[in-house]
């Protein structure tokens, strides 16, 4: 690892997270980019994320912007968990768009960060803005001696 | 809908809701009881809602919270949506844990509310704290007149 | 100290942070009860705390609420700080109206703490909720041993 | 007014709400910048805003976010309220430090809005980040044929 550049750490940390992350894989939440602090991930919203009429459950765009956050948090070979976070909902996102989170880090110091996510639709149009809360926990992606574990 | 107490309206816009609320089915979360301004609901931790380490993603108990928090704010007959809520992730919940969520209603005041939301595992212990702002849309469950449309 | 009920420690620790709290009696915050998780404070809405309407700011009343979130999170002789705080706005208070706050303790284990207040007029009503998350640092209001320092 | 530039507007705004607001003044909250969407405001960390100990109590801090959030969503010539706010405290801020509160709108859309406010010291040391949600009432500060009212 000691020869790796951050950005080929963060690449490396989303790669091993995203290996790990069923619960990401199996909700269709495809990985687009990871940077130091920064992550983008995909959803398509699908029928079954809807209610009856076709408007997305915002628990799935939260879902989608804590991933997007929990990648973000954790992009320097420290693992970081959600200490809270909060949302706000400024449009509907309907069946059949592809949703984008991304974000980036407003503070780090000591265990604890600050994230903000924004949400949109293949437009470009807001859907959601969310503010993550970080605390780092023990453990590592990449062995810091020999790369990845 | 006439002869119907504010119980058995609440039981019904639940049931109303539940039945289009493919989401929900499709997630395993369960509806135990719905009174006006209040619901609990139910969800077991699966595989896959964990992460690689048999720790519930975040992002599932905001949605359950969620749920609770959308089945209080429509049991009176009014359609409301949310319009923002914040969470705080309080001790990790494992695989096989039973989750509730269950809450109550703060305030509510011309279209707006605030209903606060508390998910707790099978021993009781408190895993997350969840607060949710509502708005009223246009819409109802039951008919005025004639009952469940 | 040893010798104290858990009530008593937490008036103590009340009287010996408003000695200490230059702050709030300059502003006019009047502490009327401090037990272990809980304290209620009033304020009168004056005129320097209004905009030009009549109407008081919203800073003020978070201040308000911050307070009494303080008082109750410093209760037990252990020093806590906020790290964080929400507030939703529910009715606008006016000038000479007696404001309220008072909270309860949501949840404390290790270092943090989660602490709901209401922030209430002299008629009872809702003005304002408000979540505080506290953090644990060194230090105690009375001598483990010998009492008040 | 139908002659004014938006940042004229804007500029025209911030005059009358800081004429009228006596809360600021009396504060000493200075307003430095105000544009369309945007505000800069400062204020100098006296002994009365500290607790006995030279840190800055964070009622204060959020006071002087929530006032910059206020000047920047009411300048567009529309009056809008706080409808709620949160703050997440990242350092202390300590007596003699020199605050300044200044963000950015991130979201407009109706009568709601979303506006992000960073603290920072003198050194620009990050104190506090402050998220607000506006709703815009009736009212405005310039009449729409004459101008200053």
């Amino acid at each position: 690892m000691a020869d790796m550049t951050p950005e080929e750490i963060a690449q490396a940390c989303g790669r091993i997270m995203y290996a790990e992350d069923t619960s990401s894989q199996h909700m269709g939440i495809e990985l687009l980019e990871v940077r130091p602090g920064y992550a983008r991930l995909t959803l398509t919203v699908r029928r079954e994320l809807t209610n009856g009429h076709g408007i997305c459950h915002g628990g799935y765009i939260f879902l989608l912007a804590d991933t997007a956050f929990a990648y973000s948090c954790n992009s320097r070979n420290e693992r970081a968990v959600a200490a809270g976070a909060s949302i706000e909902f400024l449009a509907p996102a309907h069946e059949g768009d592809v949703l984008t989170a991304e974000g980036v880090e407003q503070h780090r110091s000591g265990r604890s960060g600050i994230y903000d996510m924004r949400v949109t639709d293949q437009t470009g149009k807001l859907i959601a803005v969310f503010r993550g809360k970080s605390a780092t926990i023990r453990g590592h992606f990449l062995d810091e001696h020999k790369g990845e574990k």
